[in-house]
C-alpha cells in the first residue's frame, strides 16, 4: 500500500542506483519514458537529477511544465519498464492508454504515477539550462515522495522484499540485475 | 583476471547504479572513498558523473589533479567500501596504508586502483566549476577501463556471477543491496 515518505528520506529511494521512470504532462500531453542515469545530489532539501535525453518526447514536457514524477519499477512490471523505454511519445500518442498502463494522480502536479512500481518521487526542475543541453542532465528538488509499505516502511528498506518488489538496474538490451540479498558491513580495524 | 574495456563499452560497468569507490592522487598524497551518488551521462565518448562533498579530502585531490578512478566493489569486499566511506583522508594519511588496502597501478594515470573490485574506470575530469560548487557533481570523460572476466567479458555482464563478486547498492548506514537474479524483460504488445 502506497504510504508518504518523509522528504528527508526521499532520496533513500534511488540512492542505491535503480533504474527509475519518467513521467510528465503539459498541454493536454503526457508521457513516460525509463532512465537509467539518475543520481541523488542532496539529502535535504532532497535533490536529485536525471538524464533525459533531446530525442525523447518527455523532455519537452519537462521542459514546458518544469515538472516531472519518478516512479520507481520493480521485477513484476520488468517488461512494462522496458517497454515505455524502447517506445517513442513522438510515435504514440499516450503511453498509459496505448499499452493499458494504470497510473495513479501525484499529489503535487498533474503528473500521473506508475501503478505496479513501488516508490515514487514528485519532483520539480531547478533550471540549469547549460546542464541540460551539454550532458541532458535535469536537476530537481523532491516535493513529495512516497512508497510501497511492502517494501520501505519507516525511512528504510525492508529486509523482507518479495522478490517480485525487488527494484530493477538496467544492464542493456532490456536486461536487468535485481536488487537483493542485503548485506550488513562492518567497519575494517584500523 | 582484469581485463581491458572498449571504451564504447565503459558505461555498461556503472550502468546499474552500483555505489562505487572514488581513488585519486596528487603531490604525493592519495586517498579513496565511497560514493553511491554517480550516474552516466553519455555513452561514447563515455561520460559519467560522481559527487564528491565538498567535506573530503579526496575532493582536493581531484580539483588539483584534474583525474581519479572508479573502483566497483562487490560483496567480498563490502567492509572495505564501508570502512573507506565513514573515515577521511582528513583524519588518515594514506588509507590504502592503514587498512591494508591492496592496489594496482592505472593505465592511464598515477591514481591507484583497488584490488579485490571487479570493475575500473579511469577518469579525467570536464572542469564544470558551476556544478561542482552547487551540487558537488563532477563531470568526467572516462579514458581507459578494465573488467574481471568472471563478472564481465565481451562487453557484457555475465549470467553467472558468483555471490561474493556481485555489485553492491547502498542503502543506508553500510547495508547494501546486491545485484543478482537477472531478468529478461519482453516488449508488451502494442
Amino acid at each position: 500500500m502506497r504510504q508518504p515518505v518523509a522528504l528527508p528520506h526521499a532520496y533513500r529511494l534511488i540512492n542505491h542506483g535503480p533504474t527509475v521512470l519518467v513521467s510528465a504532462a503539459h498541454g493536454g500531453r503526457r508521457d513516460v519514458m525509463a532512465a537509467a542515469w539518475n543520481t541523488v545530489f542532496e539529502f535535504e532539501p532532497p535533490r536529485i537529477g536525471v538524464v533525459i535525453d533531446k530525442s525523447t518526447f518527455t523532455r519537452g514536457l519537462v521542459e514546458a511544465s518544469g515538472r516531472f514524477a519518478l516512479s520507481v519499477p520493480c521485477r513484476d512490471v520488468a517488461d512494462l519498464a522496458f517497454t515505455v523505454g524502447t517506445t517513442s511519445g513522438h510515435d504514440i500518442a499516450d503511453k498509459f492508454v496505448h499499452f493499458g498502463i494504470a497510473h495513479a494522480a501525484a499529489q503535487t502536479m498533474d503528473v500521473p504515477l506508475v501503478e505496479g512500481c513501488i516508490a515514487w518521487l514528485e519532483c520539480r526542475v531547478i533550471p540549469e539550462p547549460h546542464v541540460q543541453q551539454a550532458y541532458d542532465l535535469f536537476v530537481a528538488e523532491v516535493v513529495a515522495a512516497h512508497a510501497d509499505d511492502r517494501v520501505f516502511a519507516h525511512g528504510r528498506w525492508r529486509d523482507d522484499i518479495p522478490p517480485g518488489l525487488a527494484t530493477l538496474h538496467h544492464v542493456g538490451g532490456g536486461r536487468f540485475f535485481c536488487a537483493g540479498n542485503p548485506v550488513q558491513a562492518q567497519r575494517l580495524p584500523g
